[in-house]
């Protein structure tokens, strides 16, 4: 993996990073698809939305298809037929929210499968092998996302853990070889709650140990956002410059510019498609519920200056009606707009920072982006 | 609506319909977009399957957007922006199989909805004036679809009560015009039931209506398929030879092919949408139940000839995936596969219409066609 920066703006960044399975331009809005498909999206419309790389989840990976199946297919590109690059988290986060028992040890945390209760354990050794199945283009450390809020006592002990975690899955990942023909970097994750200390001392330690990546976790978990921002920006102070820096499961378009602004490269958050498949659409003009009863004879696209598949060929009134009438195809409608609508932000956020007026750019877009749109005609 | 029969091999005929939205091949199956939309298909996926109509449900359009959105729309064509052709079946068909009451009289049918139990009334007169709102390209006469079995002495009276609905609706079509700037054509419906002096008679008077097309309705409701077949040889034997017929509701891809044999022009059928969604793939070879355990590990397509765009990029093991983990997704390459095989199968049978050679093509296709494909690799 080569990450080379371009242009910065003050503290935000434009660049791209080359993988094995292609480049990809930050900064960056990572789809997630979770079990290996972004829900109700096909890969060719996917792309279409202007993705370069996706997330898929190493904890439902491994738990279903399975890592004999993953393996036998040659890894999770050929297993899919996704050609770009992948990245995987490490199965912590979902272990936390989806597991219905967990065990946290030194060597690594037990639990059992939301699927079949069956008990399973991941250490920091194993996900790294597990991700050399998958055979992500990055893969992540296994850590410990707090919860919020969290005493400063525990979030202090779990830092600690994910610290000396992410160090054996350093080690290992240095004991180990791609199991395929691509080459697989290794983004650590910075903990330590909302607490500044912890969280200088999480980015020094991990800055230390030389990863491909760093990420910034354990945040968007209902802190008030602006200590998100303050934890963002003391966070990007202290790691490498020249290393990418990706918040995890961040998050508005408000957010995502915020961040930007901050230095963040990579982000993934499953709003636009969940919030797509619940009739949430977002727009640079802010965002509107098409099931409202406003849009029943509304026959113009969700947003006119919009081009993605959506706008360029159905109505406000038609969409509402596919949600309505319970329309699979209403969800991959609604999908395909928002994912083009992240993707144009971040576009549109690349060429401001390559022009120099970041800043300028993103108040414009602050001016409308976090309104709901009650009345738009 | 013009129709040019182009070549006919014993008494199967192939041939071009030619609506102002354009022409359709015949033999012509027709996808089923209930709600104005094919269920999992956005449109661009759907004409890639090679469909050049499609069939919507009068039923649940007046009920659902209803009349009044599109009207405002300017039909359905342009509230759901679909360009190719549109059949609408009368809403007779739904009113017997949906609507948890109904009450059947001279002047027409009242029926509540199976949405909210409101009240409704369809007549021959006002199923045309809804389908004049709708815009459809071919719209159908109110019919009573007789159940299986039927007693003898209720077939024949609802049989002369559809004839008589049947010449109201042609007087009602030709008493109205089209509200769009597209003309407007109308089939009736030959039924019957199982009787074979019912269905000439049937057949006899509405072919001396001059309706632009006819369809044989009220099969394949229970009957013996062979009784389904002679019955479908009986009413081409009397209809007209120079307008299309259309066989609503069938069928199978064997029913296919041994109704082409017997002059049948026109499909619709919900098979190849609803079994992909319940993941029973068809192909030349027989169908296949893609979530047994045996494509766990199989990294073949569903059928290596196929050129769909599920079987150019998928695998047997990720759809089978997709359908184990409730993937969105899943649905639409389901679907996607089975219409392109059932379109595949229209096409290579007008090839063999055209070539003279239908029978032979015929037989050695139902050598496999109707296996069901437990091992094949």
């Amino acid at each position: 993996m080569k990450f080379i920066i371009s242009h910065t703006d003050g503290n935000a960044r434009s660049g791209v990073i080359y993988t094995d399975h292609g480049a990809f331009h930050t900064p960056a809005f990572i789809p997630v698809g979770t079990q290996g498909a972004v829900k109700a999206m096909p890969h060719d419309v996917l792309e279409e939305t202007g993705t370069e790389i996706l997330l898929c989840n190493t904890y439902h990976l491994y738990l279903r298809p399975g890592t004999d199946v993953l393996q036998e297919a040659g890894g999770l590109h050929k297993f899919m037929s996704w050609t770009k690059p992948i990245l995987t988290d490490s199965g912590g986060y979902q272990i936390f929210s989806l597991s219905p028992l967990r065990k946290i040890e030194e060597a690594g945390v037990q639990f059992r499968s939301h699927l079949d209760g069956s008990l399973h354990t991941f250490t920091p050794e194993n996900v790294i092998d597990i991700q050399r199945i998958i055979g992500s283009d990055i893969m992540m450390v296994l850590d410990e996302c707090t919860p919020y809020p969290c005493e400063r006592e525990y979030a202090d002990n779990s830092n600690d853990l994910t610290l000396r975690w992410a160090r054996r899955c350093h080690d290992q990942s240095r004991r180990t070889s791609p199991l395929y023909d691509h080459s697989q970097a290794l983004f650590a994750i910075v903990q330590g709650s909302v607490y500044p200390e912890l969280r200088e001392y999480s980015a020094s330690v991990l800055s230390d140990m030389d990863f491909e990546g760093y990420a910034i976790g354990g945040l968007a978990v209902g802190e008030p956002v602006e200590q998100m921002y303050e934890i963002v920006a003391l966070c990007n102070e202290i790691l490498p410059q020249e290393k990418p820096r990706y918040l995890m499961g961040v998050g508005t378009p408000e957010n995502l510019l915020e961040a930007i602004e901050r230095g963040v490269d990579l982000f993934d958050c499953v709003l636009p498609t969940r919030n797509g498949r619940n009739a949430m659409l977002f727009t640079k003009y802010g965002s509107l519920n098409i099931t409202n009863a406003q849009y029943k004879n509304d026959f113009t696209p969700v947003d006119e200056t919009c081009e993605c598949y959506t706008c360029r060929n159905y109505s406000r009134a038609y969409l509402r009606h596919l949600f309505q009438a319970k329309e699979i195809s209403g969800l991959q409608l609604a999908t395909t707009h928002n994912l083009y609508f992240y993707q144009w932000l971040m576009r549109h956020a690349r060429q401001a920072i390559v022009e120099g007026r970041f800043n300028e750019w993103k108040q414009e877009q602050l001016l409308t982006l976090h309104k709901e749109l009650l009345v738009y005609t």
